[in-house]
């Protein structure tokens, strides 16, 4: 690691990175690879699930998700509109300011109105999310997810949307997997300053065989982590790093092993 | 089909599409389905292709594909500078007046200097291409191309390369899979306007299983098909449509019925 290496105490786990274990044993792998922060998947949790991280001496980074706002009907609408309520309510008990949103995904012929309804959704959400001391941060996932996962797509999108609110309100969350391709990625990161959230790394593998859970670890792939990260860090942003590597071979090895090369790998390569 | 459905004389088949046949096997193909254009591969190409195609009355829509022009070293460099002026050469040959670029890739440490390297290429062939009556013609590809085969991702990019020479000398190429989920299309095909030099269709498949062999026929995925056409005619293009449906399953089918099966798919679903 040189002088201007990954600082250690920023380093998360994110869970989904170790999808076969259990929440307390994410939590002992993490305390056990001494890293400082996690960043739990509401799938994950427990009715005991703060207390295990605060007893344990962790920090909560973000939780993920909310979102998925695009709804066919009303009544869908509103199941999603109260699932999202609910999320923001784990956040505030797991003791974090960030919820991460996953926009949710449409085909081609109800992307305009789909993206109309992530504002919207949104908007409703805020004021429930404000007195909760919860931030929502938009995460732009990579194009090749627009139908399943998000029809927000670009940093520039986020940022166009978040800037409607303060920034307190709703920011954005940058992943380097979802963003690095992208020719507008130093001027959004600049634009969004403040805004960022959130960081996230994993890595661009090639070939890249999976959409959905084909990531590599960092240092496997093509992505130029270091000089994101000096981006990121150029904007202003002084937060924790996630590192959220989805990858479906990944999440049939032995978990806590695998927590303890996440940190190996970060602070070689990211 | 209905009123506003689109025009048969303007369907091309991309050649891609049934690699598995000889030129002389798609060239009879496309005479049998009625199908008039046609757009041939550099690979494919045999000395008589030219005539063959005449003889047989059907029109070349492109010759896909020049570019590459990222390169590590002079000598490559010179390579590729070498092949680019023969695809121009081919193109004039073949009777078509425009060459397709694939700009060619680079890993995340490159991408910028790829991207320089992208813009003196085409300053670099421009002169070669004029001479011959060929235009250039920047093909935008999906981000998750970006390193095995083009740092050119956006339309945008690809307005503003164009947008350093005059319209006769470099347009873009406008391919449904590649462009459809930008939140920026309908501004930038306006502004592509005249370069638009060639429109490209086939679908976006759910689940997309294979990032380069994994597209769909017409109809069969994701894309709001009829949408982009309404808009690249909008922005004033009028000439050929190419299907070039890359997918590793069709290349295996009988070809012949595969040409069929394209232009009922293109005159119902494009």
């Amino acid at each position: 690691m040189t002088g201007d290496g990954p600082d250690p105490g920023r380093l998360s786990f994110n869970q989904i990175t170790a999808d076969q274990l259990s929440l307390r044993q994410v939590v002992e792998g993490c305390v056990e690879s001494g890293i400082g922060w996690l960043a739990p998947w509401r799938h994950k949790l427990e009715p005991d699930s703060a207390a295990l991280i605060r007893a344990a001496g962790l920090r909560v980074s973000s939780l993920c998700r909310g979102g998925f706002f695009p709804a066919a009907t009303e009544a869908e609408r509103r199941e999603r509109d109260g699932d999202n309520r609910r999320a923001v309510e784990e956040a505030a008990e797991l003791g974090t300011d960030v919820l991460v949103l996953v926009c949710g995904g449409a085909r081609g012929d109800e992307l305009d109105q789909a993206r109309d309804q992530v504002l919207t959704g949104i908007e409703r959400l805020v004021p429930f999310a404000v007195e909760r001391g919860i931030t929502l941060a938009i995460e732009p996932l990579h194009p090749m997810m627009v139908v399943e996962r998000s029809v927000i797509v670009t940093l520039a999108q986020a940022n166009a949307i978040a800037e409607r609110f303060d920034p307190s309100e709703v920011g954005v969350v940058v992943d380097a997997y979802h963003v690095w391709w992208d020719p507008d990625l130093e001027r959004e990161l600049e634009r969004a300053g403040p805004r960022i959230r959130g960081y996230h790394v994993s890595d661009w593998l090639v070939p890249t065989t999976d959409l959905l859970g084909g990531r590599g670890m960092m240092g496997e792939g093509a992505i130029d982590l270091p000089r994101l990260r000096r981006l990121v860090d150029a904007a202003g942003y002084r937060g924790p790093i996630e590192a959220e590597v989805i990858n479906s071979e990944l999440a049939c090895e032995p978990g806590m092993e695998l927590i303890a090369r996440v940190r190996e790998s970060y602070l070689r390569s990211a």
